[in-house]
């Protein structure tokens, strides 16, 4: 059987006018009157449902007036255009046959639900309007991705996602293991390692970038995707356990390619979701956030500001009074401080740019100062940092001196150096949030409402 | 400074004839003469490197001349036509500035080096063919598999990496914890996981299909694309720890929709591999299997061919004598039966469908003989099984006796038999082993050689 997706009718409308299709998709209401009635009916594929009308020349017309909202359907019938009604078209249906009914106890029934309801039953909140527009411009966005780094060359890496280093020391890990918690083999008050699966102590990652940078150096420019670990104790908003990273990393770049690159990536996939789920943005715009649409047009058309850390200090610190944490130079910049230089000082996505080396990783390019780096972060409205890159340092004597001065491991550090020692180049690179970005576009204001399943302290559901 | 890529000068070469152009890369080899040399460079977009020609009246001549393999450089110079040369062109440079040395000890000299030598490099085999070979193709199956999907508008889900079930008992899994190991707090004789990150016992995912089906049941058609792990303690050629899948799952699909779209998709993803990497497919036919490209070109052309695991085990068990494990009705196909029969019987793909149903997962469709199931597995020359596919159980009866015969805690799993409460329709889908998929089109005998950085056991590098 032909089944024929909404979204190509909805799409191509005039094709399917006055033609037999067969389409399927679960009922989002049903009206019935003495002789006929009317199912509106998604099949997931487009945002905007379809009306069916049903006759009582129907051999099963009780059965379907009986239909309840969540039921699927498969809905054989003639597409017939409404000019005069408020939708374009309706399906006038000739079968219905019920392929699955739905019982009373059916948690979405059709009224509103709040957020924080629909967070508990995640297998079902994909079927809501909500989540149908945030799920689905999740997947655009991750496909716009895809497509900005593929059309401009850069190989797309897997970066190992167990791993024995603790990468940058970038947060807390969660250890992988498949030694029994309930007896650890111990060697000398220590668990012995040697009985774990990889033989040594293992953990997820929290960054693909240090594998990524091997990947520049013989491919020049590749990007990352994958999933990210942090088990940081924090209930935040904005904070989860588990979440994407795309890290593109560019050799024969610097600090001032990554903004390009940065910049350039971020209007591609606004733009990509603008021109592919304007049903989805509407609704979100009207019922999430009433200044998405005019925000992410605004973004497309303008060129990101750019302020050096040391300036925009200058600029927060006369502003200390309205900041719970006072700001001066040396210190990191908060949530607050970010939010206020974006929204109220620039009012469009700003860089900051060459921050103290104190706050930042070991790995950035020392400026000609001595004091900041070659760091950015890339700040946007109503989330803050949604990007942190940086040049990397290419020249082995000050890498190395620096992480002699962290007291970092150097030993473990080998292949990392071995990039400086054999054909070291300016390259530089950045970490794009996946999840702050999905947040971003949709206007979601709670990253556990972005994210399919959510992982956060206390909570691993599915 | 604006710096071309190789790619952009090797696709469009008409175009920078005669003009002055800026490239960068790493030297492959460099051969001087009294007052001229060659350099050949590669900047990792392109497989075939560029000749660089240099000569005596620029001013660092003597440190060109000494650069040694695997040196950083940037050149400037004007890209001639070359029509009676081996190479169709070449670039006569103007000024070579030196962007990072190498040293003597550069393990990748200009020589062939074995597979397992340069497994011990992870962080430098990028930058030999084989592997640019590789991992650019790699790069491109990854991109085609999403660009499939989504031009058919599946949605992309980012099923869970930790997950607190354990899926369909597919396999050992490793196990994510932050309870400290040297000191495991207890509670009556077991780990108190109320002190773990998620207050519950959590693993690494062994497949997203559960969830997958979840939002199937939302969006009709949807994929998931990421990394899953065993902990199995097996070292072949064919597994990992650590690998990636795509498991798509199709709403009012059957298992004939199953198939088609499986074959689809391979077709799809040779065809792309086939016109967007020729050079590298060129190599790897030359250098690692020579029926590679024959094969290949085989596959975009022909019908998969398709058999009952019944007719199957008919056709092999007369074969018995050349099998390590005889065949009969009722046992797992080995290897070596999968590959007998797509490489000897049919010397095509093939779909073997409808297997006993105690042979197979719990969630797969029951065929109306009451004793096998609706799956498929797609078997292909040279690997195997390289999908493994059914229709679901979608009548929520069967399914709970299904369950139950299993002795499976259905409280668990209540989120899955709530699908088939809430408007159930028929549908299935196939997970496709990612790297399966690209050791197939590279050629390649070993997992490890197409995963950028392998997790196998006792093997957790970088």
């Amino acid at each position: 059987m032909e089944i024929t997706g909404l979204r190509d009718i909805f799409l191509s409308k005039e094709e399917f006018f006055d033609t037999e299709v067969t389409v399927s998709g679960w009922v989002r209401s049903n009206r019935d009157s003495k002789n006929f009635g009317f199912l509106t009916i998604s099949d997931g594929t487009f945002f905007t449902p379809l009306q069916v009308v049903y006759h009582d020349n129907m051999e099963n017309f009780n059965e379907i007036a009986k239909l309840g909202v969540g039921a699927a359907v498969i809905v054989t019938g003639r597409l017939l255009a409404t000019p005069d009604a408020k939708q374009d078209f309706e399906l006038q249906a000739t079968v219905v046959s019920v392929e699955g009914d739905t019982l009373p106890d059916y948690p979405l029934q059709k009224k509103r639900h709040s957020l924080e309801y629909l967070r508990t039953i995640p297998h079902l909140r994909p079927r809501t309007n909500t989540f149908q527009a945030v799920f689905r411009i999740r997947s655009q966005i991750a496909f716009a991705i895809h497509s900005f780094f593929q059309e401009r060359g850069f190989v797309y890496v897997h970066t190992p996602i167990i791993t024995a280093s603790d990468a940058e020391g970038a947060g807390e890990m969660f250890q992988v293991t498949t030694l029994p918690l309930e007896n650890i083999p111990m060697h000398e008050g220590c668990p012995d390692y040697k009985e774990d699966f990889f033989g040594k102590k293992t953990s997820l990652t929290v960054s693909g970038q240090l594998n990524g940078e091997t990947f520049a150096q013989a491919f020049r420019d590749i990007y990352t995707f994958g999933p990210t670990f942090r088990a940081e104790n924090s209930n935040t908003q904005r904070h989860a356990a588990e979440f994407w990273m795309i890290e593109p990393e560019m050799a024969f770049a610097d600090l001032e390619d990554v903004m390009f690159i940065a910049e350039d990536m971020l209007k591609y996939i606004i733009q990509y979701v603008l021109i592919n789920a304007p049903e989805e943005l509407e609704f979100l715009n009207q019922f999430v956030d009433k200044e998405l649409l005019a925000r992410l047009q605004n973004i497309v058309k303008s060129d990101f500001a750019r302020v050096s850390y040391t300036e925009a200090v200058e600029l927060l610190s006369k502003e200390n009074d309205r900041f719970d944490y006072k700001v001066e130079w040396g210190c990191d910049l908060q949530t607050e401080h970010e939010r206020y230089l974006t929204e109220e000082v620039f009012k469009r996505p700003v860089f900051v740019t060459d921050y103290p080396k104190d706050i930042k990783a070991f790995y950035m390019k020392l400026n000609e100062d001595g004091k900041t780096v070659a760091a950015v972060d890339c700040l946007v409205p109503g989330i803050g940092e949604i990007i942190g890159g940086s040049q990397r340092e290419d020249d082995l004597e000050k890498l190395t001196k620096r992480m002699e001065e962290m007291k970092m491991n150097l030993e473990e550090y080998q292949f990392y150096l071995d990039l400086r020692k054999y054909g070291s180049t300016r390259h530089g690179g950045f970490g794009l949030g996946f999840e702050r970005a999905v947040m971003y576009i949709t206007g979601m204001s709670n990253i556990r409402d972005v994210l399919p399943f959510p992982r956060t302290v206390g909570n691993c559901e599915l």
